[in-house]
């Protein structure tokens, strides 16, 4: 898979699965919805923590990119025909945003993308991550 | 979600997003097939490192566990009607399986759940994650 096909899935992707590293050092993974964002050379992952269910897990990956600032997220299909298989993966430094203008392009992102984050103005922490590294993998191309 | 619906989803998952930390510290996230295997009170998923790919990411999480045994992995499913979305977590300990008991165990649980595991032998490493936590999350559930 080419850089730029890598890159053309993680704009499309629907949703991604997220890692973080816990303070005791274990992994903690779970879905995630979120936006692409490029800028000049940077590419940006942003996603937002939802307000209403102020539950642990969601707010465990803010907690965990607090104290241990790396994650990686992946995007794949599926399919019981292996030979379809692929993914890519994404591994950047997490950050919670706090600028204005920072947050107004990444609720825009996700507007865009996704219909539930239009209209309603979001309380919830905007978190980006700003990503350094992708790898990308596919059935039967070695 | 109870926990005895958790467990059916776990069971029947084609595929979960596994994670895994690196030595430096970094999170490790791939996707994986696997089978669940229950004996008595204990739950154990089984994967098996695949034998023709031997390139860093599929080994990078052997030795990601060598070094620090502590997993995680979710299964899920992506609806755009956000009111379907649940994931359920499983976290513990990874091992690499030595003994042919176990080893052949985990490939009747792996042949039996997915047809490309039937027939040919396979030399790849197998792991069992020993299921120490389950956590389970639903939409609209609170």
């Amino acid at each position: 898979m080419t850089p730029e096909e890598a890159r053309r899935r993680l704009v499309r992707a629907r949703v991604g699965r997220l890692a973080t590293v816990r303070r005791d050092g274990s992994p903690h993974v779970v879905p995630f919805v979120f936006a692409i964002v490029e800028i000049g050379s940077e590419i940006r992952a942003y996603w937002i923590v939802d307000d209403k269910p102020k539950r642990s897990p969601f707010l465990r990956r803010i907690e965990n990119i607090e104290t241990n600032p790396s994650v990686e997220f992946v995007i794949d299909e599926y399919w019981d025909d292996w030979d379809r298989l692929w993914w890519v993966r994404a591994s950047g430094t997490g950050r919670v945003v706090h600028a204005s203008n920072e947050r107004a392009m990444a609720l825009e992102a996700l507007g865009e993308k996704y219909p539930q984050y239009r209209g309603s103005p979001h309380s919830g922490a905007v978190v980006a991550i700003d990503i350094e590294r992708i790898s990308a993998w596919e059935a039967g191309a070695g």
